[in-house]
């Protein structure tokens, strides 16, 4: 279904309850960007007290306005709000954009107005925009709600919690130049429509080429993702997420009424659904610009033209930050240069031209052309002083570097290869740089800048052609006994028992090494003549002991019948004392895992994003140094890849200090299987595998913990995936 | 000594060797730059082929130039140059700047050239700028040499091994129009004048308020910091230092003469020695120009004022990530906002006016006003669309706004804390945005770049403060004997063994525990006697075995006298079945370390920056996360301290999972001694100490080696601290 949005934001008739002639007012500013920019529908003032507003005839309530706006603009204070929705809904207008503040975000009798307001919304079938917002603009439309100056029609969809992040995107466009605008809506407190329904309309909209958003929080993260997914596999979505340190989420959090997340945790799980995430607010605009433009590189694999070295190693050390790679020119392309450029020029990648070009920019292109040719190569960035030729050297170069710029823009249309351009003359455009500005080349003024955009333009490419290779996995079916399990627990008011846990692990595939509960000595007995010659664990089995090694419930090493006697006995005992009410059922014995590394999986249900996957290696790496992936559930085989691939740690598991390099498929398996598990079973509430030992030969699942869902009805279904 | 290169930079006269009437010349360009900018000195062009140059009378040859000029430019090939010097040396210049290329950073044959005009220079008592210099400008003597148009005089100095560097951050500064420029200067090949000599002579010119380097790479690192800390006592010094990673320092040293090492350690020493380091070269422009005008914050408290609630929360979570804090104001402060703020407002920092300011700007500087009086306050970040009012509410704001700037002004006479502006208007400069920059207060477009001068000013105050109250630790006096240990190592070929380097450490006070070298039963058996009651560690001791645990030269908790008669002969065996030719001299024994967190204390004498003291974690946090910290040695308490601090898994020795934290003051005396052992004996080339066991009680030294400098000679010395 198309989002009901079109219709509200290209309306034929809007009405603007409380416009004003009075300057200061936003119910002026309203209409004067309705009639600066020329809206071609009708417009509606709502004013008791005037007849005539700006030159257009004014209505003394929305009851008597004679056409049939879809839109109305409230500009009124908040108490008026939930009687003038009803008012709308009678006159079938179909949404509304709610500026005043005073609801949720303020107070608690705010949030009672704003609950009043939506019951009105719902009940009078009117869409609400807002509260708070900082209003709307259609460009396209001519539908300027914030009257903006010097903003121009484009490609650029922007959704922002922060009217002032808009206006200060929107003066840097004015300011570079590059880019125009499409859509601009402030969701304000989303108590009607969210960022995911925003997405999804920005997705849609022929003249949006790519969705930018500023997101303060998020309602429903886990339908957000979902309609990422969509929209990222037609064009690139672009989020800053504020609230990155605890600091910002204290401030973000006495400005907005929803809740903040782990910002590492959202950052994961955004760019898995293909999302371009920026994390400083100056990349926000060029990377936007640039994937704007450009939409995506085959890959990461950048070739540097440059006339300067300097440059070119900045340029070098930026990308290899960036996880970027410099392409490996073929020797073919080596000789191709060598033929163009002087013997001091060097032709391994950054490409350095050495001076070949002091008399004869155009080369440049030349040589990115040649490197664009290159197999090897998935994106071109030149580097340095293009366009200042005739500035710096002499004007009778500006010819050449004219006929430079134009091979340029040949070049572009040619290749499917992103070409980005940093040129130290961009503040001042001189005429080659405007050449290739108004041919739709981004041209950037700062070396990061360039990157951030190659970095997203490869990402995306990346994630483009592995999100077509790997789908995601299905949930696993449920088994019935297993279901039952949870079911016993929950009847019990306990989590499942680390047996039961590793049952359920075992039952779908996943190696848990064999244990033996013995509830008894002769029990123990077989679990002995069961497993000989192997020195044993023994753990405690008890609902009422969650914490084992304290209560001196763990002992380790054991072999032989006797020592494993000894050892229940003292088991007991330490228990009884920790705690002389805990039920013990028995003891676990098992084999002791071989060595390796400490690996942690994990589950947990987020109340933003719903099912997530966590990894990370044991101990100090997750505890300390908070070194750890997040997938949301479910999840593909490359993104279990990629969550191994991502931790700072991630060289232990290559086999590091002379240890063999572990089992990283038979690890990505696990991560797999354990996702496909949480899909099935609503009913488990968080898993713990802490730790699973990770070695050459595979992994063993130490430990193994799932909380039971309490609140889980077994009716319930998850959200569809 | 003043430095020699003002007279060089501030000549006279100069002398213009290739001048050139060909527009495309850089013999043509210098002439150009020197005339249109009214260089008040006598210009010289030297040219056989020509009468007059640009108006100017030429001469055919530097020696027949009737004046005394101190500076020759050098346009020549490179091939020319030696014999060039020579004449100018002959004639009595003082100094020359050689254009040409062609040099070391080319050609086994061109370093030989190098040398060449290096002899020349040196006989002659020419100092050298270059060769394959960009080029010099000294603006207040109106010296532009490098004919740059636009470029104003003003407070910052610039050396860059980058000419391309030097445009662009002139062509920014021009767009911008904060700054201008005192002296720049292009080291090129550094072969006389490097990086240090530079950097004084920016300390002592009397224009400059900040020295800016972009460094590829330095030749005397050492001296190098020893001028920084001076100059940094005085003025601030931005160094950009490229080849950040290895790709970055496989380009660079395509194009430089001169050694990379290691960055993380680069930046490491530069900071220690009060140097702002900057890791993106689009921050150097706005930090040199911050930092210039503003100097230094009493330290890293920022009060945040801002007129939009997306905008501080980006500002606070940056100022968050730089390490920086939101300073808590006191009650007395927020009664104050309360006082002029509507009740809607925040009055936690970040100040939010939430709508205060909508119809009176200049409430804005009231607030600044109100948080920079409160103590709890190092510095006052203005966050938002202050300058913008007029433009985005009412005209008739702008009176308001205006008097708001005015107010601003005077704040920043009046306090002594900086005052930082973000302004979303900053790209269209409306007027009160330019009243503020007028004045001298830097105003920013981007809130990144913003608390990138924030984190500088503090990091500065904060430098300040330290390197006053924590001087260097002197060099301990060195024990003849230790000394004789030595000599005896270095005669027989080897390093020191184990026990030597553990007495070392334990003459100058270092806890090492006891431990007894066997070289007989007899003494093994008194050794025995000696520790009874606790389990020992046994090593073999030879000083063939270099990876005794390899060698199986080590055995564990030994307890009883058996024992360790077994573990000999065990140790014996397997060395000699490691390596038959081995000489072993004994076993030493000691007690079993207690438990606690492994560290590594290491020195290393690095050939670009000399002795460095190196201190990690143990293990994988320095094989795999490089977590490290690096300082120059000598160092003082403080860098000691530092180093603790900075590494990233400092929480582990806070007393992580339970354990108690470590004595930090401990480790903190170790790490000092450490580094004054290694100042007093010049004959250590190398010290590792891994793993030193720290705990809650203190350290204990485990495992200690020692390498002996091989090329040491009893009367080198040290270059000077």
């Amino acid at each position: 279904m198309r989002s009901p949005l079109h219709d509200i934001l290209a309306p034929t008739g809007i009405a603007v309850v409380g416009a004003s002639s009075d300057p200061t007012k936003r119910g002026y500013k309203a209409m004067v960007g309705l009639i600066k920019d020329g809206f071609s529908g009708d417009i509606y003032p709502v004013n008791p007290k005037a007849d005539m507003i700006l030159g257009i005839k004014a209505w003394p309530s929305i009851a008597e306005i004679p056409g049939n706006p879809e839109l109305a603009l409230i500009c009124t204070p908040a108490a008026s709000v939930p009687g003038l929705i009803a008012e709308c809904g009678r006159r079938g207008i179909k949404g509304a954009v709610i500026l005043a503040s005073g609801f949720a975000e303020m107070s608690e009798e705010g949030a009672d107005l704003e609950r009043e307001m939506m019951a009105k919304a719902e009940a009078h079938g009117v869409r609400v925009i807002g509260p708070n917002t900082s209003g709307v603009f259609n460009l396209h439309h001519r539908l300027n709600l914030l009257a903006l100056d010097n903003v121009k029609p484009g490609d650029v969809g922007i959704i922002s919690q922060s009217g002032n992040m808009l206006l200060s995107l929107a003066l840097e466009a004015q300011h570079n130049g590059q880019v125009g605008f499409s859509t601009y809506v402030g969701p304000g407190n989303q108590s009607d429509i969210g960022f995911n329904d925003y997405l999804r309309y920005l997705g849609e909209d022929e003249h949006t080429r790519v969705a930018t958003l500023y997101v303060e929080g998020f309602r429903d993260g886990r339908r957000f993702l979902e309609v990422a997914r969509d929209v990222t596999a037609m064009k690139p979505v672009v989020v800053y997420k504020s609230g990155s340190t605890e600091a910002g989420q204290k401030a973000a959090s006495s400005h907005t009424g929803s809740l903040a997340g782990s910002y590492a945790m959202t950052v994961d799980l955004l760019r898995q659904a293909g999302v371009s995430v920026v994390q400083h607010s100056d990349e926000i605009l060029p990377v936007a610009e640039g994937l704007g433009l450009l939409q995506k590189a085959r890959g990461k694999r950048v070739a540097v033209v440059s006339d300067g070295g300097g440059q070119a190693t900045i340029a070098s050390d930026r990308l290899a930050e960036a996880g970027l790679e410099l392409a490996e020119l073929s020797e073919a392309t080596r000789q191709k240069l060598r033929d163009v450029l002087i013997p001091q020029a060097s032709t391994v990648n950054p490409v350095d031209v050495a001076g070949s070009t002091d008399a004869n920019p155009s080369l440049l292109a030349t040589c990115m052309e040649i490197v664009a040719a290159d197999d090897n190569v998935d994106s071109v960035f030149l580097v340095g002083m293009f366009g200042g030729y005739s500035l710096r050297f002499a004007e009778s170069l500006l010819g050449d570097e004219m006929r430079g710029a134009e091979a340029m823009v040949d070049l572009s249309k040619a290749t499917d290869k992103p070409l980005v351009i940093y040129s130290l003359y961009t503040p001042i455009k001189p005429p080659p740089l405007r050449r290739l500005h108004e041919a739709g080349l981004p041209i950037y003024a700062s070396i990061e800048h360039a990157v951030r955009v190659l970095t997203a333009l490869g990402e995306r490419g990346d994630y483009l052609s592995l999100a077509e290779t790997y789908p995601r996995e299905p949930a696993l079916l449920p088994k019935s006994e297993l279901g039952e399990m949870f079911t016993r627990a929950r009847a019990e008011g306990r989590d499942l028992f680390e047996y039961e846990a590793k049952q359920l692990l075992r039952e779908h595939g996943i190696e848990v090494p064999r244990e033996i509960v013995a509830r008894s000595e002769t029990e123990l007995d077989e679990a002995a003549a069961t497993f000989v010659d192997t020195p044993l664990a023994m753990k405690v089995v008890s609902k009422d002991i969650l914490h084992k090694s304290d209560a001196g419930g763990v002992k380790l090493n054991l072999v032989g019948e006797a020592a494993l006697r000894r050892a229940r006995e003292e088991i007991f005992a330490s228990c009884r004392a920790y705690d002389a009410q805990a039920e013990v059922e028995g003891v676990l014995v098992a084999p002791m895992a071989k060595k390796g590394v400490e690996v942690i999986v994990g589950v947990i249900r987020d109340p933003i994003f719903g099912p997530v996957l966590m990894f990370g290696l044991g101990g100090i790496f997750v505890e300390i140094l908070e070194d750890v992936a997040f997938r949301s559930i479910p999840l593909s085989r490359h993104d279990a890849r990629s969550m191994v691939e991502q931790i700072k740690a991630r060289k232990i598991l290559e086999g590091a200090r002379g240890e063999p390099a572990v089992d990283k498929e038979a690890l990505v398996e696990l991560l797999l299987t354990v996702a496909r598990i949480a899909d099935a079973y609503p009913q488990l509430a968080e898993l713990d595998l802490n730790p699973v030992i990770v070695n050459a030969d595979g992994y063993a699942v130490v430990d193994a913990r799932v909380i039971v869902e309490r609140e889980f009805a077994t009716d319930a279904k998850e959200p569809a995936a």
